[in-house]
């Protein structure tokens, strides 16, 4: 048999570079690959604890089909957290549980795209958005982008003369792949441009809350009077990703269609896992367990920027980020960060080439870094492995 | 802001019948709406113990992200149990999981629907899959169907006769909303057409392991020397619906692209869900737990027949499925079903109106009656009232 495929099929190719990847689940690699949080910190006991609690108090209700909408005092405490943290004015309604922030990217895209809108983003952006939103048949137009953010002038150039816009996205804090975090000016700006061109922003912030110094900075959303900003959520890093636990939020017309799209696409999310995490926040101090997670990436962050600083060769540029899981790396024009991956990996060393991040291609000459994931040990043993490999590149 | 959504989301609108039945959550309902197992029959304890086992041997593993085609112990398991009762020969590598069966309708109709292609189902078909292909932007054409499945003069006809029909979609088994099970006769006849012309079936299967009386037939898929039938399955209806796991279990070339597709839409399914129900699965008898379950509902089953026999007046007709979770009624043709539920409400008693069955609309004298999850006294009761109100119509 022949499968006719839909014609989205074609521009989802599996990807090469994920491939060569698949080496990094055996644990003699040291990897900087992945976006992986560090699994030690995971509350088990806290969590056994849990489910024990909601198993026993509401078991019934737990394993059995829920509202698409997802489990209210979840809901409740999403909107209480953003409105204190982000300066967001949410209530329970404005928030839709989503299967991981993943499938609020997908959702936004079916709610939003037909073939041949346009997508704003960053340059680079982060990779599974491009996948989840090309599936809708968009075409991306990358703002270019310094460590503030988009440049406003360009952003207003390409709105002006680009049909079709339908979606601005963007990562404003400790972006992925980038670690750039944008400047409040952008932010505002940003919401200004989108509101004059009716655009709607996606403002995905999944390590908002993974910030090691500095002053945290209002949302894009604070500046938004309009209700064009929709933002995305997620347990994934500050709690356990296995979970698969994030959220929309934004304008309740715009989460009504979000829902009837959900509904679709897989009628709920976990049950059990909802009503976990909303045990979890009511008898544990989230915030003390963040403070763990920060304190040890922090020291992560330290060391790999350390580390690159006295090991890298000269030509060699990256960021150093406020906050997050990822650094970004620039090599010189003429080396492809895809041969460096391959003379690494005999080195037992992964990371993830820049090239994918690119919706339009081009910029092989950069990768990725991720930090939250390998010991203190392995990652000072790594990136001098790693340098050691760009000396014969650079 | 004035929201400008996707084309498909004037397709999908908020249902008025799902705005009606809202008031099932009431408990004084007696409720034949909602496709909802038995609460009462979740293994709670056994559940809470096998997280705590989960957890406390490989914890940092369980709440971690995985991979996209899932936890290979569980599509081991799927594949085998696959193999012995439904007659196929797959590894775990035909084998998907899914976020819930809907999950796999939504990833089917993705990978396979361009705007304007066409699926085939049965008249009527599953509300959901109606959705879900829906948003792809495909038309349907229902196949006119008796208690055997489609009939085959017909389907031949029409597939004779229609342009770019991408899927057949079946439900042979206890169909949701008829409770009918498709002939020997006609499961070999739809492999041989839909080869013939060179057609996908998605073959989606929840209840074949619920039947109440009479051989298991072969799946659709056992005829399958092609390839082309794709099998849906899912724990909602033998362990429980709150965990959202189900799969798709197929062609390995087509597999490849529902994890493509899958990735792009939520990365991957909660992970301790899917290590919760392979510890299960290894450590406890689901037969014996399926045997619990087909016995309670066969009696449910039961007592809805004989209840309608004696209560419904002359003139309404219904099936009596074998097995699964629902029965269908008909009423004269100028009795329309949403009239009769707005005064069964009165009496406290929900259903669903048939009419949404019908994706291209019609057969308002219609409706779905699910037994599964009713105490028996509650079942009589509300057939009952039910019966009350029908007398007033017909």
């Amino acid at each position: 048999m022949e499968f006719k495929y839909a014609r989205r099929m074609k521009h989802l190719q599996a990807s090469e570079i994920r491939e060569i990847l698949k080496v990094t689940e055996r644990p003699e690699i040291i990897s900087f690959a992945g976006g992986l949080p560090a699994p030690e910190l995971f509350p088990i006991e806290e969590i056994i604890r849990v489910n024990r609690i909601v198993l026993e108090e509401e078991g019934a209700k737990a394993l059995q089909y829920t509202t698409t909408e997802g489990y209210t005092p979840l809901r409740e405490w999403i909107a209480s957290r953003m409105n204190s943290r982000l300066g967001t004015s949410f209530d329970f309604e404005n928030i839709l549980l989503t299967h991981g922030s993943q499938q609020a990217l997908d959702l936004s895209g079916k709610v939003f795209l037909d073939e041949g809108d346009v997508v704003l983003c960053e340059s680079p952006t982060y990779l599974a958005a491009i996948s989840a939103f090309r599936a809708y048949g968009c075409e991306f137009v990358e703002v270019p982008t310094d460590n503030d953010g988009m440049i406003p002038d360009e952003l207003e150039r390409i709105l002006a003369s680009t049909e079709k816009v339908k979606i601005i996205y963007v990562i404003p804090d400790f972006q992925n792949p980038t670690g750039r975090t944008w400047s409040l000016e952008r932010r505002e700006h940003l919401v200004k441009a989108a509101i004059k061109h009716q655009v709607v922003v996606i403002e995905d912030n999944p390590y908002c809350e993974l910030r090691f110094e500095g002053e945290a900075l209002p949302s894009v959303k604070s500046f938004d009077q309009m209700g064009c900003v929709l933002c995305l959520g997620t347990f994934s890093k500050t709690f356990c990703p296995g979970y698969r636990i994030g959220w929309v939020a934004g304008d309740k017309r715009a989460i009504e269609k979000y829902v009837l799209v959900k509904q679709g696409a897989d009628l709920q999310c976990n049950t059990i896992a909802q009503m976990e995490i909303a045990k979890y926040l009511e008898l544990y101090d989230i915030d003390e367990h963040i403070d763990k997670i920060r304190e040890v990436y922090r020291r992560r962050r330290d060391l790999t920027v350390k580390t690159m600083d006295e090991e890298f060769p000269p030509g060699v540029t990256f960021t150093r980020p406020q906050g997050g899981l990822f650094a970004w790396v620039e090599l010189p024009m003429d080396v492809n960060a895809r041969d460096v991956l391959i003379k690494s990996l005999e080195k037992n060393v992964a990371f993830v080439p820049g090239g994918s991040f690119f919706p339009n291609g081009g910029k092989e000459n950069t990768f990725r870094i991720n930090f939250s994931n390998m010991p203190e040990d392995r990652i000072i043993e790594g990136l001098k492995s790693l340098a050691e490999v760009l000396r014969e590149f650079v």
